[in-house]
Formats: C-alpha cells, sequence, structure tokens
C-alpha cells in the first residue's frame, strides 16, 4: 500500500508531535504544513517538508491524504474544522468536551458535503480514555466510572497563573489524590467531590518587588481554576523553573468499578492508565494513528464526521488485519 | 431497537456468566439455551427460558439473533463454531492464541457460505487485552509489550494438579511477581524470564495417606505447568479449601511502554489492567456485548468471521452514536 501523505495545519508543540510521529510511521509521510505565521520562519524538523501559507490550503488538496489540525479548541478548531473537512479528510483533537456534540454536527456537515472523512476529538482525553470508558461501561452496564488526570501539566491552569499581576512564569501540575485513587482501584466507590480527586500544584515565578501573598492569595481564590481544589503554590526562581519543569508531562487513569452476579455479589475493577513524559507527542502520536484510519474510511468510500467510537481498531495499525491476528489477539 | 434474542450453547459457569449478562442489560433478552446434557436436567437461572438439545439447534434458527458458544477451546470451539456459524450468528471466546488463524479460516467460510456474522475470541484475553496491545502499539509503534496475568485461578493448572496420584482436590494461582511488575510500570523495559513473570502458589488437599512430598515433588518438576515457574505448594483441608478457594478471580494487566521524540527522549507507560472476582461472568459480561455488536453488523449485511479488532467500538454499546458522543468521549 501507498504511504499516506500527512499535512499539518498549525505547528506548535502538537504540530511537531504529530511529525515526530509521522517518522516513526514507515506507511505514513509528512507532505506539506501549513502555517498562520510567515512560511519562511517556519523550520520544520524534517528535512524538505514545504510549508504554506495557511490561506493557500486549497491550492494543495492534492498533495495530502489526511490533513491533521494542531489549533486549539477554544479558538481554531471550531472554525479550521468545519473549513478544512468539505476540501481534505481531516483529523483534529477538539477537546471542550461540552461542545463535541454541536462541533460533531458542523463538521459532518462540511465532511458530507465534500465527500471527504472527518475524525474529531483525537487524543487522549477525549480520545484513549473516552475508548476506556466505553469498552468498560458496555462490558460492565452496574458500575461507577471515574477519571483522574496526573501527574500532568496543566496549560490552561498555568496560564491563569501567568496572567496575575506580578507572575513572570508558572507552571501548575495537577495530581490525583492518593487515598481516592486507592479507594477506586479497591472498588469501594467512593462519592468523591472535586476537593477530594485532585490536587493543584503551582510553581511561580514572581516579578522583581512583587507582593508574594497576594499572588498567592490570587491563585487559591481563583474561581473555577483553583478554588474548588487544596492547591500549593511554591515561589521558585526562573532558573529553577526552566530546569526542573520543563517538561510536558501528564497522564492519568480511567476507572470502572462494577458488579456482575446474581445479586450483584462479584466486582471488577477496569482500569485504563497512561504516564506520559510528553502530552504533545503521545497526542501527536494517536493523531497519526487516527489520520491512517481516516484514509482507510476515505479509500472505503466513507464520508462525514466520525469519532474514535466509529473507527475498528484494526484500521488504526499499520498491520494487515491477519499480521493481527497473528501477533496481538 | 428490538431487542437482540440471545442463545447459550453449553451451560457451565461461561453460559452462566452470559445469562447473568444478559439479565444486566435491558437491550438483550436469553431466548433458548441448548446444552448435549439431557434438557430435563438443565434448570437455567431466568425463569421461563426454554432448553434444547444441542442436536436439535438446527430446528431453533429463528428463535435467536446471536448464539453465543461457551464450550471450551480445547475440544469443543474448533468443532462448532465453524459448525454453528453457517446457521447462526456466533460469539464465541476461542482462546488458544497459536490457532486462532486457523480457527479464524474455518470460521470464515462456514459464516459467509450461510450469510451469517461470527466473532471469534471474544472475552479478557483473548479480547480486551487483545485490544489494549493493538491500541497502544499503533500509538507506540516504537516500545516493548509485557501481559501479566492474576492473580487469579487457572482451571488449567489446578486440573493438572488434580490428575496427580494422591491428590483429592487442588486450586492454583498465578501471581506477577511484584518487581517485575514495578519495573514495567516504571518504563525501565526489562527483559523477563518466565520465571521472574509470574509464581505459582498451589493449595493442594491430599488424599488421606498419600506421600506429600511426593505430590509437591511432582507439582513443581510437571513441564510446560510448573517446572519453568518458582511454585509453592500448601497442603490443606477440603473444608479449607471450599471456604477459602471457591471463587473463580482472576485478572491482569497489558502494558506497553514506549518512546518518542527526536532520540527516544520521551517515555510513555500506557497499562489496561483488570482485577476481576469472576472470571467466568466478566467473561460472559464481555460476550453478551460482542453478540450485541454482531446483531448490528449483521443487521448492516456484513458477514464473515470477525474478531474485536474489527468491530466499532459504539457496536458494543447499548447506547446511540449521539448519547455516547455526548456522554462519554
Amino acid at each position: 500500500m501507498a504511504k499516506t501523505r500527512i499535512g499539518i495545519y498549525g505547528y506548535g508543540n502538537l504540530g511537531r508531535g504529530v511529525e515526530l510521529a509521522c517518522r516513526q510511521n514507515e506507511d505514513l509521510e509528512l507532505t506539506a504544513l501549513f502555517t498562520r505565521r510567515d512560511p519562511a520562519s517556519v523550520q520544520p524538523l524534517t528535512a524538505g517538508v514545504p510549508v504554506y501559507a495557511a490561506d493557500d490550503l486549497a491550492a494543495h488538496t492534492g498533495d495530502v491524504d489526511v490533513l491533521v489540525l494542531c489549533g486549539g479548541s477554544a479558538r481554531d478548531l471550531p472554525e479550521q474544522t468545519p473549513a478544512c473537512a468539505s476540501l481534505f479528510n481531516v483529523v483534529d483533537s477538539f477537546d471542550t468536551h461540552a461542545n463535541i456534540p454541536a462541533h460533531f454536527a458542523d463538521v459532518d456537515v462540511e465532511a458530507k458535503a465534500g465527500g471527504k472523512v472527518a475524525l474529531i476529538s483525537g487524543g487522549w482525553d477525549p480520545g484513549m480514555f473516552s475508548l476506556a470508558r466505553l469498552y468498560a461501561t458496555s462490558i460492565l452496564p452496574e458500575g461507577h466510572d471515574y477519571t483522574f488526570w496526573g501527574r500532568g501539566v496543566s496549560q490552561g491552569h498555568s496560564d491563569a497563573i501567568r496572567r496575575i499581576e506580578g507572575v513572570a512564569d508558572a507552571r501548575q501540575y495537577t495530581v490525583p489524590v492518593p487515598a481516592a485513587l486507592e479507594a477506586v482501584r479497591a472498588g469501594e466507590n467512593p462519592e468523591l467531590t472535586t476537593r477530594q480527586k485532585h490536587t493543584r500544584e503551582c510553581f511561580v515565578v514572581a516579578e522583581e518587588g512583587a507582593d508574594a501573598a497576594a499572588i498567592e492569595r490570587a491563585i487559591v481564590e481563583m474561581p473555577n481554576y483553583f478554588s474548588d481544589y487544596d492547591t500549593t503554590v511554591t515561589f521558585v526562581s526562573q532558573e529553577e523553573l526552566d530546569r526542573d519543569h520543563a517538561g510536558i508531562p501528564h497522564g492519568g487513569s480511567v476507572i470502572r468499578s462494577g458488579v456482575t452476579g446474581q445479586d450483584g455479589e462479584n466486582g471488577h475493577v477496569v482500569e485504563y492508565s497512561l504516564k506520559l513524559d510528553s502530552n504533545p507527542e503521545f497526542t501527536g502520536s494517536v493523531l497519526a494513528a487516527c489520520a491512517r484510519a481516516v484514509h482507510r474510511l476515505s479509500a472505503e468510500g466513507q464520508t462525514g464526521c466520525k469519532t474514535l467510537f466509529d473507527v475498528p481498531p484494526a484500521y488504526l495499525s499499520p498491520l494487515s488485519a491477519e499480521e493481527l491476528r497473528a501477533s496481538m489477539l
């Protein structure tokens, strides 16, 4: 089979993650990068990949089999994915859970109009965690679901801290509460408040002369972001932040605890967990596998919007169905 | 949508597990039990379910939408699944990994000839563990796979002990070595021998006057089953065995440890784990979800042999695609 030609739209951390994933998969080939910056200012890691202005997307529909959209869910993807889905097979990582049905509808119309396949909300949550929830709930209809995130960096919470007056830089870690995790793993089905599930650790660089106490108060009392959590604030130097907190790790666990039997007498715990050194590289690797699947679905003549729920797992693998049955079943 | 009418062929622990799963799912209805015993001697847990002789299967093709085959992989399923697949949509839990390709081929011919859908090797290994391997390997092509089983009861090993002279009863637990599991979870990618991955714990009831030392030697030196493992033998009374070892728990973990980055500098660990109080009831619950999916695939006009690798995950759930996107993605 010919290689799947991948285009990347948006060359930040996630775009580079997709690019690196293409380099690990012989059946994927990065053939175009699209950017809203000056293309001459963008240097791909991969030699020889052409960089085009995002405004020229429509001129390059013949250059890629699947376009992977690597923008943000707040402002970029709600516009970009529908706009691109009538021109290209596309994959995105739209992760605003509450808005997924509306985004799906917007993308579905355009993909069907263009005769293309679009896969939205790839990645790990939504994505692999969603699959874990779906499989476990389908098997164990009587039970409880728990999702824990971390230990990992939340970019949104780090950004929120950086917007506080007197803050030069910051990094926020979301951390699951060990006792809560253990109770869930033991099948105890605890009722857990937001505060009981996760804590938040903040490493903050204060500007010279800033009021540290005021910064700390502004963080721990911030509604939505921090006020519902036990939050710790540690002030560090920029050098310490750069040295000790440069990575973008993340992860977490999806756990379903359910029962079977004549009277629910047998308990079962299903857990899917991730420990990721690099959130964007792992997410990019998921999107690359999704792109492979989208190419296959499109080659079969399918059109419209899909999610990982609709994709036969075998389509994500470069191996043939025969190879998979012989080696992984 | 009308309920999916389920038939069960073979009413042992697994058959009862499927029956119990049908009772937990409103869209599934058990409509027929088939047995090789005298039907009059079989009392289903569910009132009103007719019990038929296995010889009369062909007379009841109109009574069920999907027949779930609950026999053993050694002798029953290699015959039964192909024989039934031309008459019924079927699901089995064939678990002799090395023979899956041949079994698939046998079943595929018959299912296609009959215009039916057959799903083989449902359950958790093969089954959910296979899916965990496939997803993780598709995302992280550079890495290592590990499967640990237990702590859980191995029926095959328990049976092997019972065949030793002087043994009245026995129960064998497969137990992962904690240090090995921790090293894998830490992403250390250890090379592990069979002995380093699992230990075997045997609880044995000796017949009166039997030579305990000889029994212990026969167990720990038994080729294939025990000689490659560190095995402990504990003699107990029948009362103790019945009281403390009556359950059929099992479980385990599939772990993939892989790398991404420009030079493999970022490590990732993906783990799928199960802790099951009842192996047959959990397996039966997986087969029930597979039966739902098979009914849908058949309603779409598909035919032939499938595995969970071929099934869009959404097909396993009773919820609609819209409900799944809104609630689980």
